[in-house]
């Protein structure tokens, strides 16, 4: 296959909380040898929970940019746990809302050049407001933002998040009813 | 601020060739304390070229998905490089060709629960075809898509990279027009 890069050596250098780091030797197939470093991420989920033509956001301190960031809900899988599940549980952990009606919006590769995060994207409705259940290490702001002003602030930069960006976008047709 | 969370001790365990890993300890402003892992990287550039109505893609073997992904043509900022140079470089070694017109499309952080990466994303016109200068270590091959098509493949689930997708979006007003 033309494409294809060979494993020729495979070592850890990293295994931590919520990523281990891989650093291997590959034999590109024009002949060369190169290193691939891999970031291997568990996985996730991101909700677009939609209810009058508005939508749930969730603000919060992203530490690597160490700075707030609008986003959908969204979170990591558990281990073993089943990407429908994992939606239902962070939709509700996150704020508060459960939904009756859930539809994939198929899944994204976040930076595949470097990383194999694969998030799973869910379209939300008819929400019933529950109880949220907050993690102890995150600080969540949980709020209703009519789905016009989500079209503005991605094209004002006001989001910058790629998850966020890709769902509302596989969204279309369904907002767009 | 209601969001902060404070740096208590700060340690590089990791550092690589495009990625340099950080494990923190914080404080979040509930009282907990808690680690954060930080993949640093350079950040990069993302490129929309557009003639006649057609999207130049390139496919290449994405290492850490073991499979090839159909992607807008990209890459890392080299030291201390300028964004824009960037991503007049990368077009023409990916696809060979240069633009005499260029505009700005904000930027995007891939996946900021983790990663600190930001990508600059450009609308790229009137394009000339000058001549492709590959990395060695990159095996790509660029073609000419259809942008109807580009909307069917996101939408399908054939191009699932989150930067080719938030690139797409954020020129829809451009596209449309």
């Amino acid at each position: 296959m033309k494409f294809e890069e060979k494993t020729l050596k495979s070592e850890y250098v990293y295994n931590g909380k919520v990523l281990d780091i891989k650093r291997d030797e590959v034999l590109i197939s024009n002949g060369h040898k190169s290193v691939r470093e891999v970031v291997e991420h568990s996985g996730g989920v991101v909700i677009l929970a939609v209810q009058n033509d508005e939508v749930l956001t969730v603000e919060q301190f992203r530490y690597p940019l160490k700075k707030t960031s609008i986003e959908l809900p969204a979170g990591k899988l558990e281990k073993n746990e089943n990407p429908d599940d994992a939606a239902k549980r962070e939709l509700q952990e996150e704020t508060g809302y459960i939904a009756n009606k859930w539809d994939s919006l198929g899944y994204i590769y976040t930076t595949p050049g470097f990383c194999d995060e694969k998030l799973y994207l869910y379209l939300a409705q008819d929400l019933e407001f529950v109880k949220e259940k907050p993690d102890e290490d995150e600080i969540l702001q949980a709020k209703k933002t009519p789905i016009k002003d989500i079209y503005n602030m991605i094209h004002s930069g006001m989001i910058n998040d790629s998850k966020t960006i890709c769902t509302i976008f596989r969204a279309g047709k369904y907002l767009n009813d």
